[in-house]
């Protein structure tokens, strides 16, 4: 049986673990957080007490943690994983980080003799839950076939999209989008109340038209009903935003709308709400706009 | 059985026009452009020569114009259809116009003694062609429900959304969204060709995520392949854009995605590419970067 270790069991990867435990691989999971592991364990994999307990027999290094020094600090270093797993491990890294960083570890996993894939995914904790993440994947694409089996276990939409770099490039650009549909949207919502329409209705006929969209879908109803628990933290969304403008800035291009959002996004994280869901962003328009929130 | 008279043949109206005499309406269209009625003619419809002949037996009056001066231009003064057709006509608007020009509008319908629905759509000429519009309706429940069998034989997603004016309004939060979502989808995607990833590839794993939407199912491959034919045309979008930034000055609003994508919107008019369809945002952003666009 493959053994796989799942570092970081969040709101995405605690899910994703147990669908890998339940689709018949040896799961160990590791998380700082001390509870991180109990869906795991109740689902019959493993709790690690440490990276190298965790890693210990892997065949496989599944990571999902916040940020690209995250990664390094798993992977990289005397006491990381590459220091740990015999040559030959395929290292899944489901993070999304900096383009330039998993190249970076790309050429680090390979010195070791290991293999790495990154493969950021989209869909939120919904996707991960219901395990229809859509997952974009950058490497070698025979390591991409071998990890077919663990990517079907967690995804619906699956796409080796280049090199190693590429799937966190295409995370990048799908974050710019669903930042700027959420504030497209969160704008419409709040003009759309201040006329007075019937929000239910309006939603449903936008839903079907050019409007439509997965944030429409998703977001609408977080907005309306003004629950902003968390899904996907605008502080986490404010890390991506960043990773786009740097990455933009790097290939000499001018996103007007990109910068815009990041901005918009900051704005909302300066003003408290980090923590909340990314549907927030509904927040920072009523605030710009001098209309009470729901504190 | 019921005569509508189908006023304005474009992109839009012919093939609703078609659908209705199809769906065993008398459709007698009009439009300024003497071929414009061909395929209704051809659907079994008669054309008309003049405003007069066209509402002269119309129980329905049908309007998809393109601007709020066209709407007036057609309903007032003494040459118009007001002055025109009996007491107790409902007349169908599915301009996207003002909605402050759709209120005055309808005083003036009521002092007829005639209905006014405002039914802008949206799905543009796919949607208008496979009659799946999304219709965004504001009058009388009554004159909804009188609607209803027209309505549904060129929509699919059809919501009485408020009093007259509602539907404007909900049509002007809707091409805040899409102009904003189209001008996302063209930044991520000179993004990812700036970084040589696999278009296709990257478009699929969008689609099945957060970042999925309708603009992304029907502009990503007209950007793609440089294939800006309308579609909807840029100089349309920039008129809603205006109707969404007077609507958010009157309501005391500040929508700073909306402004910026009202300006890059008509950024690309100033630019020569009015005509085009709104995907045609992609071209902007080329230039913004300093990159060729496919002329």
């Amino acid at each position: 049986m493959t053994n796989i270790a799942f570092i970081g069991l969040g709101i995405m990867g605690a899910p994703m673990s147990v669908h890998l435990q339940r689709g018949g691989f040896a799961v160990t999971g590791y998380d700082l957080s001390p509870h991180a592991a109990d869906r795991l364990v109740e689902a019959g994999g493993r709790a690690a007490g440490s990276l190298a307990e965790a890693v210990a027999e892997a065949d496989v290094v599944a990571i999902m943690v916040p940020d690209s020094p995250d990664v390094e600090a798993v992977l990289s270093g005397p006491q990381g994983v590459l220091a740990l797993v015999r040559p030959g491990t395929l290292i899944i890294d489901f993070s999304s980080i900096r383009p330039d960083v998993t190249q970076a570890l790309a050429a680090q996993v390979q010195a070791a003799g290991c293999r790495l894939l990154d493969a950021p995914v989209s869909g939120g904790q919904p996707g991960a839950e219901q395990a229809i993440l859509s997952i974009m994947v950058g490497g070698r694409p025979d390591d991409f076939e071998a990890a077919r089996p663990i990517f079907d276990l967690v995804g619906r939409t699956i796409v080796l999209v280049g090199p190693n770099g590429a799937g966190q490039t295409v995370k990048a650009a799908n974050q710019l989008i669903v930042a700027a549909n959420i504030e497209a949207l969160a704008e419409a919502l709040v003009f759309l109340e201040a006329y007075g329409v019937d929000l239910a209705a309006a939603v449903e006929v936008l839903g079907g038209g050019l409007a439509g969209s997965a944030v429409l879908n998703q977001k609408a109803a977080k907005m309306t009903s003004r629950d902003f628990q968390p899904g996907f933290r605008i502080d986490l969304h404010h890390k991506d935003m960043g990773i786009v403008q740097a990455a933009a800035r790097q290939a000499g291009l001018a996103l007007p709308l990109g910068s815009l959002v990041a901005q918009l996004v900051a704005a909302v994280k300066a003003q408290g709400d980090g923590q909340l869901d990314h549907s927030a962003l509904f927040r920072g328009v009523q605030r710009l706009c001098g209309l009470p929130t729901a504190d």
